[in-house]
């Protein structure tokens, strides 16, 4: 049940506050995984309804859903996409499908799905928790239509449980923002990198701002995809949060200036001994802040930390293509033939991060120890 | 007179030797500034002829032309240029332009293309040296012929110094290139921030690189104006130097890898403290190399030093039009009606500074020291 915050939070006429990222719709004859097409943010505001598992998995691909919590949530519905998909069309057989038909393709879904993007790990604890709803399921009761209706629960519930963690770290985030304080941000990680509410890093920072803080956001364009500029900026300017735009290699000179008084970050893997992945670049905002002797702050749910990875060394950094480095929109900026490096995360050594805020509450050094006690709490 | 290095530099059949940025033509009728429209680099390659010392202004305000030296030549082209066209145009009047009018002219056009740009210094610095020029002539023979003759001689000489200049910085710079490093290097300042030549950042580069050394660049794309992506890679890869584009958001990323192994800028303005005005981004990609224990080597014109301000801290810094960040060649990027900040420059304080390369050698902390003996040597 969401509390009377989230109600409170989402009655807020601000788009941004009912805006939806990712959800399920469905029908007697169809169902649709739905989304914004955030590749088209902020010219263009359209809703795709995808029919088929392929189309979600091109849809993670091409980044017109992202942010780690919302294609976590976007795995999930994609799981039960699937699954509708494989009953519905095989309705009318002879032979109807079999429980465990539908369980061995629902483990190559898995599959697909996973192999989208390997730095966030959402995705994959997303679509292991519907594979393990399945085993359960599937133990109990043999029969496609309670895989159906117990997979149904569990995708909404990600959902839902997304959106609830959302609150929770922006209120217990809020509570380290200072009336007045000017924050830096990177990327999005927003209510458009859940899959609605408030988001990871910009939670506290609406809280914040709801309760009549006076904040002000820098917020880094974030190249080489510009989701700060085409995504947080509209998103901030939306719930009417005052911004100022600036590029990547702006924020150390704004830090000397002592106009930034904390960073807030999202994650997209979080190592067991509090090493962080995240968007390109927040290594180096968080060498930065280390600099000007500024916060650093982490922003994820649990379902971000990964406890079987000993260090950030051992996560996998997404390789993307080029062409998001030498052209922007379409438009050609560099010459051709050119040699070009496109990693799309970097990882962040928990010597440099202030604390880590989850919806169970803020952990802080020794990670290791903390965020073992922080997991093996759920 | 160049050097027998410098004609061995420029008789190679590589482009960027041969490459002009800005030079002075003349015929029996039209005197022009000339030079590469870099606003319009890579994708065409476009030469100006400007025969009004406002279309120079115009030039340097819009980036047309840009690097500290290079736009220090183009101030003196364009000293000389008015003065042409001010003898020229009265030359049929009944009575031809005084020597002290012609220099009221001067001092007027002086003081336009000084307030084009205010972080480097180089400009007002070839303003000044002009205008020197004139008061000298004048006081030896009052007449507007000498003048003519004096002035072009001098900003002729300011354009073969800044040649000269570029291959001594190589030279100096190449020997703390160890072979097989891979280097970054921010904004341009490689043959197109100069009027011809090596360039400064870059001169080393070259050096180094025609030595066999077997160096690879990282190169930054430098948001907002994007002059890494469109002229140094561009540079570069005419000359055969392996390149590798990244975004700035990148660099942390690199250097913790190990992957980088010095960084080369070059300056707009040096303080008497050796505090650096650069292109935003170069402050933050200090601390990275500090953090990193990496040499950060400043590669400059001993006429981009200015004794005359103690620190950093009095150097003005340029705010352009937030059109640079919010559109990219024409398309929009971000949301209208947003705030946005673009200061073109960041200053770096002496302490993240290795060394600062001139033409006269190699300078080290401290630098009030240093760079006081430097220039009481010119």
């Amino acid at each position: 049940m969401p509390s009377e915050g989230v109600d409170a939070a989402r009655d807020g006429s601000d788009l941004h506050h009912s805006l939806r990222t990712v959800w399920w719709e469905e029908d007697a004859q169809l169902a649709a995984v739905c989304m914004l097409d955030q590749s088209l943010l902020p010219q263009q505001v359209v809703v795709l309804h995808l029919t088929h598992e392929q189309q979600v998995a091109d849809a993670i691909t091409t980044l017109q859903v992202r942010g780690a919590p919302a294609i976590g949530v976007t795995a999930a519905f994609g799981m039960l996409l699937a699954l509708h998909r494989f009953l519905h069309e095989r309705a009318s057989d002879d032979e109807p499908p079999s429980a465990s038909a539908s369980q061995t393709h629902l483990i190559s879904v898995g599959h697909l799905l996973r192999s989208t993007r390997p730095t966030a790990v959402n995705l994959a604890w997303a679509v292991e928790r519907m594979l393990r709803c399945a085993d359960k399921t599937l133990a109990e009761q043999a029969n496609p239509l309670s895989l159906w209706h117990e997979l149904r629960r569990e995708a909404l519930a990600i959902a839902a449980e997304d959106v609830d963690a959302s609150l929770k770290m922006g209120q217990y985030g809020a509570e380290l923002i200072p009336a007045g304080a000017t924050l830096l941000t990177h990327c999005n990680a927003g209510s458009l990198a859940t899959s609605a509410g408030l988001g990871t890093a910009l939670a506290p920072i609406y809280v914040a701002h709801q309760a009549g803080k006076a904040i002000h956001v820098f917020v880094d364009e974030t190249r080489p995809v510009l989701q700060g500029a085409r995504l947080t900026a509209w998103e901030l300017q939306q719930a009417g949060v005052p911004l100022t735009l600036i590029t990547d290699s702006m924020a150390g000179h704004f830090m000397r200036q002592g106009k930034i008084a904390a960073v807030f970050v999202g994650a997209d893997r979080i190592a067991a001994n509090g090493d962080v992945a995240n968007k390109i670049g927040t290594y180096g905002l968080a060498v930065l802040a280390h600099a000007h002797s500024l916060p650093f702050y982490v922003v994820a749910p649990c379902s971000t930390i990964d406890l079987s990875l000993a260090s950030g060394d051992f996560i996998p950094i997404e390789q993307r293509n080029s062409a998001e480095v030498t052209t922007i929109r379409g438009v050609q900026i560099a010459p051709s033939g050119i040699q070009v490096a496109n990693p799309a995360f970097d990882v962040t050594p928990h010597s440099l991060i202030t604390a880590i805020i989850t919806e169970q509450g803020i952990v802080y050094a020794p990670y290791d120890v903390s965020l073992g006690h922080l997991c093996g709490r759920l």
